[in-house]
């Protein structure tokens, strides 16, 4: 009945064992005990598990790529994160093939397939908002191709990771504006599916908690991180009876076209609305007043993926699935100056 | 005495004639005249030529990659134009690998080596700043290996290129600028080596002379592209004497690094000195004043250069190298409002 061979993903499911663990107890690797090592050979043996031919084949003549799937390239934060892997990639003679997704699941699921056509050595990549199924990272796993996800993250227990302290960033930005005199801050977040969509909603609610603020859901709105979307989001927000007196944009789009909009309507920032985003040094000190923001620290997001990668690419055995997670900084300039008393 | 073998090029300048047409004698191709083919061939003949064996050996086999070098990933710019490479890549089964000069001849050449190395299909590139000498493309030249410049170019009749109408938008501004009343109106410039730099140059030269405005040489500085040159450039315009009422920027950096330095010294956009520059549409309408500036159809750029790199990595025979201009279009916003009578 069942058409997929098992793989080793039905192994460690079974077993309740991480994927990692099932694929070095079936080498023998010494960090595995041998009881569980018998039980996971016994159980490959029993279901007739054998290692994806093909997804194999991959191993075994390296070609120095790198396959790099991006939401985009446009945006300034994908883009920096790219020179970030590129520069760590060439410094190591890798070089990187670039893919975009634009966002699509099906896309992705394109990319991937290309770049292991062309026979990549590994995939580093975030993922595209509207991915929500995981298993096209089935047959990588299974033949331990390096694969590295930042930012957008999904089975972190499996795959080596690099984010940011998404709930951390979020508590700083809320208890930055509750410190100002700001009482009804709103919180613009991304696709609801995203990781750093739900991190940084938690740390904005923690943070509204610990201040004493009541979680009010009519200043939490969602967007698609596009230019359209992220407008409309501002416009909701301020269309509210009683509308909010500080936004927290989920990232540098969405500060800048909540930014747009606020003059648009003839709003003065911070004295009618104070604002924040996580964005780019530069862009933020150029716009009027200037942005106070959550500086990712992008260049580093790529290197650490990068390294990642080549942890993996170079181990002899593969490596347990590291997360590696970066600190962020808030920069406090006129967007968000403390309510006159 | 001579190390260097006989190359296409050499054959080429000794008959005073195209690579391509050289390159096509020698396989008797219908276009040219059977006298030139003849004497192609006599001189072939008599020097030895024999076609590059290492370079021809990329054509042997095809990868389906495009190696693609732009002097740095982040600026958007260049991000955009590569989304444009990509997208008609793809759609076209091809995939792009990523290098970036970091404006650095040697690192050009590194790049451009590694990439031959790895076999890609062809490739599309914009000079490094530092670039001034270009026997470095001689191989690829000679070897037909497709190659596109895009933005910033050289040896402009043996390769095909894409660039924008530089000297056009240059008197557009300057135009704009006199219209609006300005009268001493300044240009921080690139580097002077770059094509985009001379011709621009050229433009504001020209337009200047038709507007009966003297040129002077004051008015006229260079920054290296970065952030830092370009602040430094603006703080020379605004030292002199008798400071400039108006400026415009050779790129997105230095438009608004001039702005920024410009509000840090106090001085209001336009009534004090109006602004102009080359940058992308979502950035320009967030600053304050609003930014006039002339749009680059980047990801239009990207789309070309790729049709172009197709266009040779089909053909039977190398086609004549052929030159793209695309129209750009100059955005009137506040920044450059006409001075008041």
């Amino acid at each position: 009945m069942r058409k997929r061979p098992v793989s080793l993903k039905t192994l460690a499911q079974a077993l309740s064992v991480s994927m990692s663990t099932v694929s070095r107890a079936l080498r023998n690797h010494p960090d595995i005990s041998p009881e569980l090592t018998r039980k996971v050979q016994l159980l490959a043996q029993e279901l007739q598990y054998s290692p994806n031919p093909l997804a194999m084949g991959l191993l075994r003549s390296q070609t120095y790529t790198i396959g790099v799937i991006v939401p985009d390239l446009v945006t300034h934060f994908f883009a920096s994160i790219i020179s970030g892997i590129e520069r760590v990639a060439n410094e190591h003679g890798y070089h990187i093939v670039i893919r975009s997704s634009y966002e699509s699941y099906q896309k992705e699921k394109e990319c991937l397939a290309d770049l292991l056509k062309l026979r990549v050595d590994g995939i580093i990549m975030c993922l595209a908002q509207e991915t929500q199924e995981y298993a096209h990272f089935d047959a990588l796993l299974d033949a331990e191709v390096p694969l590295v996800f930042f930012d957008r993250v999904c089975r972190a227990t499996e795959v080596a990771t690099v984010v940011v302290d998404n709930q951390e960033a979020a508590r700083r930005i809320t208890r930055h504006f509750f410190e100002g005199g700001y009482r009804r801050i709103a919180h613009i977040a991304g696709p609801a599916s995203l990781n750093i969509t739900q991190e940084r909603i938690e740390g904005y609610q923690q943070a509204l908690a610990a201040c004493g603020l009541p979680f009010e859901e009519s200043l939490l709105v969602h967007c698609d991180l596009s230019i359209a979307s992220a407008t409309a989001a501002t416009q909701r927000l301020l269309a509210l009876p009683n509308r909010p007196d500080a936004i927290f944009g989920v990232n540098d789009t969405t500060a800048f076209a909540a930014m747009k909009e606020l003059k648009r309507q003839g709003l003065r920032i911070p004295q009618d609305v104070a604002l924040v985003g996580f964005t780019d040094e530069f862009h933020a000190t150029v716009v009027e007043p200037t942005l106070t923001s959550v500086m990712h620290p992008t260049v580093e997001i790529g290197q650490e993926a990068a390294l990642l990668f080549l942890e993996q690419a170079r181990a002899a055995t593969h490596p347990a699935p590291r997360q590696t997670i970066l600190t962020t900084q808030l920069v406090v300039r006129d967007s968000s100056a403390p309510k006159p008393a």
